[in-house]
């Protein structure tokens, strides 16, 4: 079983290749693919289907000719991830099977992504609803912030933060406290503006922790950036400094967002039969 | 360049073949391999060369073929490692350069390692050295406890636990204080008797912090567990189950301590050029 490695600003992903959907991608098999000591290790799988082989991706084969089943690492169904998206397009380049402009299904939707002759990849992760409210954020060392509520559909906190100083002294193992707490919780971004339209930022993904880089979360952040300035749907671009990389972001005229950045393939691998059949055995006994 | 990932006991590593010394494992390279979310992501990096064909190797030609140049995560030159010495043969064994039984050379010396029938493989890890001292170890919620210091020869200080509750509450992300300090730190392993000669184990690496398996920690606590039962040396088989998987171990009448368990070889993997390129280019401008 041949398989590849790659990753979007840090966040990175077990690619399966699996054009004709013959494959059974078990939760356990997720699991095992993406254990970082034991197995590969990644943030998610990314299996790679014709939208007409997929049962989830049937209804989108008149639109989309590939679907991104994506899967956390724990197995578990995801919709749409803006760093796994662009990956999962550098693959299909990589393959032949799509030019530089493609649409992709995903649970979420179709996301159209494009190539650009640098290679950076940018995807149009749709319109952004930013809430009224002001939940009020504690992350030691900080004071309760009131932050930003943005929904891209996912749901995050938007937080600014004075200086890069204190953006690299917030303690984020534990997940930062939100009041009022939304059920299911949240992203929480914490940013510092270091320039115009450019901005330094961590995250705390929910049931993840701290990421090197949350494509949504760098989406919202410029939406609530842009929105605390009067600066909305101005069509200009942002920068975004995450731990894992740099991404830039545009929030065009239209109330679409467009997310760019890398996507890096780092190897093509055969995966050993005798660990993939105590990969699958384990995943029939369990 | 193809490269393989395998692990022992989920202490992981990339299996770098280098038969005939052509290639120059640089510090970035290594870091680069290493790195979790941006290369393939391991524990160390272990090379596989002919001795007469590595500088650092070439003193052993004579009574071991191949050298394991092992390298940790962060670049450094490493000696010895009981699991990762493990996985080197399991490598050796599936390129078929070796038969059951090899002599391996490492920065540590020459370590003697045999596969059994059942794919079990056997290290000599040494004479251990029990010194007499006493240190206090503290590591929150556990009170101050004296622990055993053991050398293998790297230095561990092995403190016994009361119930695996008690070893499962430990607070392992800062390492545990030990009094006096030994100048260079130690690794601490905590093991809890879970019946004759069975042990559960968790173990702080210093410069690591908490690690899935560590293989001479595991013979540190069966050397201390022996000592303080007064049945050192009588050539019975421990067992040892760390968080990453079960290992033996066997403190033979003549002094020397052997270690057992698995090596898996989890994939082959083609690193993608343009990623090798830019991983390179790093360590041209660092």
């Amino acid at each position: 079983m041949r398989v590849l490695k790659g990753h979007g600003t840090g966040n990175d992903f077990v690619l399966v290749p699996d054009l004709d959907g013959a494959l059974e991608l078990t939760p356990e098999l997720v699991r095992a693919l993406c254990a970082r000591h034991t197995g590969i290790g990644a943030d998610g799988v990314l299996r790679v289907v014709r939208a007409a082989k997929d049962p989830d991706g049937a209804r989108y084969a008149a639109d989309a000719e590939f679907f991104m089943d994506y899967r956390n690492a724990d197995g578990s169904l995801a919709e749409m991830c803006g760093n796994g998206v662009r990956v999962f397009m550098a693959y299909l380049q990589r393959a032949c099977v799509v030019d530089h402009d493609a649409a992709v299904a995903t649970r979420g939707g179709i996301v159209r992504v494009q190539t650009g002759a640098d290679g950076v990849i940018t995807v149009d992760m749709g319109q952004p609803r930013v809430l009224a409210d002001r939940p009020v954020v504690t992350a030691a060392p900080l004071p309760p912030t009131p932050g930003a509520r943005v929904e891209l559909p996912n749901p995050h906190v938007v937080v600014e933060v004075g200086e890069p100083a204190d953006l690299a002294a917030l303690e984020l193992s534990d997940p930062p406290l939100v009041e009022p707490a939304r059920p299911g919780g949240q992203n929480v971004e914490f940013v510092v503006r270091t320039g115009p339209r450019q901005l330094l930022m961590r995250v705390h993904e929910r049931g993840v922790g701290e990421t090197q880089s949350c494509g949504t979360g760098i989406c919202a952040a410029v939406v609530a950036a842009a929105t605390a300035e009067g600066s909305e749907r101005d069509d200009t671009v942002w920068q975004v400094q995450v731990p894992g990389g740099s991404c830039s972001v545009t929030w065009r005229a239209d109330g679409t967002v467009l997310l760019s950045g890398p996507a890096v393939i780092v190897a093509e691998l055969d995966l050993d039969d005798s660990w993939l059949e105590a990969a699958l055995a384990a995943a029939g006994s369990a």
